[in-house]
């Protein structure tokens, strides 16, 4: 049999994520992604759907490379606008019991104390629903913004946002012992400080002196997501991530991308096994395969070219309107830029025309079109051979893209064994990891529990 | 006939506010302020009382002035735990639909951008309904805590603040003109880049350069709470603030300080009364005079002194635990000190019973305990002659002391002519002020427009 496997919705709170351009197809709701409601009832059908969690995305600053200008996100509606996806969270989980949240931070640009205590405010607000998408923040316009000089180097942002961990995990796990919390009325005694300790960090990057006023949540360390592509990102996920999500259109190079990492954490002296890997997925499913592509060609027609070579120019650093649209693209392979083109292609040259029409509607994901039972054996193919452990469903159209999932692909994964029939019980990295609530002991935050 | 007053409900995302230690009271709910239901229950609550806002204070750091340890905070649970005000907003704008959500921000700790985005998020969420509180933070603890080395100076900390304040309209008012949001399928043009202009803003305490990446919500600057008490504090409330937020026991205590504001407005070139003032009001009402009586004797009983003593002792900024309970104490008149408890007492010297005895229950708010008769013709008398627009009612039991206010005061209320029967339409700005939404031609963020 194959394994079961898990999914996440994959989204951000902006008109339109990945599928450039496509809040403007008329069966698109996106538009509302502005009212809480929108949110409400996106989080109601998720958890119909038995997802694991809805994994929201950032960006924090504004993709200015392309033309070197905001001119083309703004007009285009492509990551920007853009807003903050921490303070939706608990309007979703007041109307769901299940369902987790997995929300970006940026370790690069967050107040380590403020960061720390809105996490644990939204890990108690959700019952311990709630999972943390560390990134670094790969825009310039984000540094300028942020009152930096520029752009960390790649690296270092990676070494920053180690020690930014290291504060994190004081706080969470090193400041309140497991019985410090007394609550008790009889006594009149809230909490026993003797059981309370301060943090006290003075690191190159970060500089705290605290005790955490935020009393331990149900999972108290979040759950943590990364999706670091690069060799220093991935040595950053193997030691800290428990969940990974993973980009690339064919199955060959995700594979060993998964492999490597697995590796990777066991050298840390992780459980390979613990770290669950979630395959970026656009899925494009109809009653029959015809229908399936013309749908597909129907978004397409949808597309914003222009979002897309704005998104893609900020990521690599190279401002794309410069090259004519068929001549081989010369650049430097940066670390950055690994990890974002090179895997679509394979090859070490590619033309501005090739990575426009490889990121149609799907962006870097695996796009399947098809059937229920077609997308049901590709996604089962990528769990048997790249050894992925589920997937991030991207949304195309809101809410069609995932009613059409919920109401075509899930009941064939269930038919097929491959999926659950109700949700496990207790908190996301209970759910998602089959341990828990808090962090396994061979993780790193695991090591600050006094 | 009196004019109308407004109330505001007064609390903190913690087990006790103000009316320390209560939250071991038999009948208290507030040990499940860790619950999203427990606020979307409050909000229904108040949302049926008429309330304009749910006025959620904050403490950054933790109180550890008193005996030198944070020890007497956390056992009392007063002022620690803290949790994030700003995250349960979404929660509760998603059961109501008019109350408002006047949150508490640090402008000495919290990064310009990203808490820009955050209350512009927050604003189209609750579609207009959110309130800043504007605070400088006072507690060493909190400086360390992010990293500072000390507490930065009281007048300095507001002179950053008005620095904060011009980044933050910059963003909210200067960043997209009002017709720069397309929204148009037709043309699939999401926003005119045109229309959209970048902040360069480089200050002796802020730095920024940024284009806003959130689109403009409601009311765009949110609407502006503050309680300074202080002479410096007041200059900043008189230039900023919209709604003042005003502390003090007596009628003849805070009269003299809504003239003044009142007239420090003025200087500036503000309509004097287009600031609403709210005092801090501790109710306690039943059906008759003794029954409420009993009531105050049945909160005292459970009071924290412990509790009060450590969070006086951080504002005053003096371990009171080093004097004898009925010498008199002497320090310095600084500012800080100055809002905090010369107010309660109107002498040059007090002693520490006297000051804990004046705190009980209801801290350095009018109090009154009585018949709903009682209470109304004390508000009245307050709106008459300390020309106050309305109150902010703390809490002393959840929720028992909002029910009771809202079942045997604001009928009362009503029957004089001095409440409304049905909220007004639009956003916060709207409800309170009487215009808007967007600030008022003679206010500093409305000269930041495009």
């Amino acid at each position: 049999m194959t394994r079961e496997i898990r999914l996440n919705a994959l989204d951000q709170c902006n008109p339109s994520f990945l599928a450039f351009g496509l809040w403007s197809h008329p069966r698109d709701k996106a538009l509302d992604f502005t009212s809480i409601d929108y949110w409400a009832d996106y989080a109601r059908l998720l958890e119909r759907g038995l997802f694991e969690a809805l994994f929201l995305a950032d960006s924090l600053g504004v993709p200015d490379t392309y033309k070197q200008s905001f001119a083309s996100a703004f007009r285009s509606g492509a990551l920007a606008p853009s807003l903050d996806p921490a303070v939706i969270v608990p309007a979703m989980a007041l109307v769901t019991k299940n369902l987790g949240f997995a929300i970006t931070g940026s370790a690069s640009y967050e107040t380590p104390y403020l960061f720390a205590r809105r996490m644990t405010t939204l890990d108690h607000m959700t019952r311990g629903r709630i999972g943390w998408n560390i990134v670094t923040s790969f825009l310039r316009s984000g540094a300028l913004a942020m009152g930096r000089d520029e752009l960390a180097e790649h690296d270092a942002r990676y070494d920053a946002a180690d020690e930014f961990m290291e504060v994190m995990y004081g706080l969470w796990e090193g400041s309140w012992a497991d019985d410090a919390l007394k609550r008790d009325k009889a006594s009149s005694i809230y909490a026993d400080p003797a059981l309370i300790s301060e943090l006290d960090h003075d690191g190159p990057h970060h500089r705290i002196r605290a005790v955490s006023a935020a009393e331990p949540s149900p999972q108290r360390t979040p759950m943590l997501f990364q999706a670091g592509g690069s060799p220093r990102g991935r040595h950053f996920a193997a030691t800290h991530a428990e969940g990974i999500f993973i980009n690339g259109p064919k199955l060959e190079l995700v594979a060993p991308q998964v492999t490597d990492m697995r590796k990777r954490a066991a050298a840390l002296g992780r459980d390979p096994r613990s770290l669950k890997f979630f395959a970026g997925a656009t899925i494009i499913v109809d009653e029959t395969e015809a229908l399936a592509r013309a749908r597909y060609e129907d978004y397409k027609r949808h597309t914003s070219v222009e979002g897309m070579l704005s998104q893609l120019s900020a990521a690599l650093g190279i401002d794309l309107s410069k090259y004519p649209l068929d001549e081989p693209i010369r650049y430097e392979k940066t670390d950055a830029a690994h990890s974002q083109l090179e895997i679509l292609t394979r090859k070490g040259s590619w033309t501005v025309r090739q990575a426009a029409e490889s990121m149609v509607v799907s962006g870097r994901n695996l796009l399947v079109v098809g059937t229920p039972g077609q997308v049901v054996d590709e996604l089962a193919r990528w769990v048997e051979h790249a050894d992925v452990d589920g997937f991030n469903i991207a949304r195309i159209l809101a809410h069609e893209t995932m009613e059409n999932f919920i109401g075509m692909v899930v009941p064939e994964l269930q038919r097929r064994g491959m999926f659950k029939t109700e949700y496990a019980k207790g908190t996301l990295r209970e759910k998602v990891t089959g341990a828990g609530p808090r962090t396994a002991h061979d993780h790193p935050a695991s090591t600050h529990r006094r």
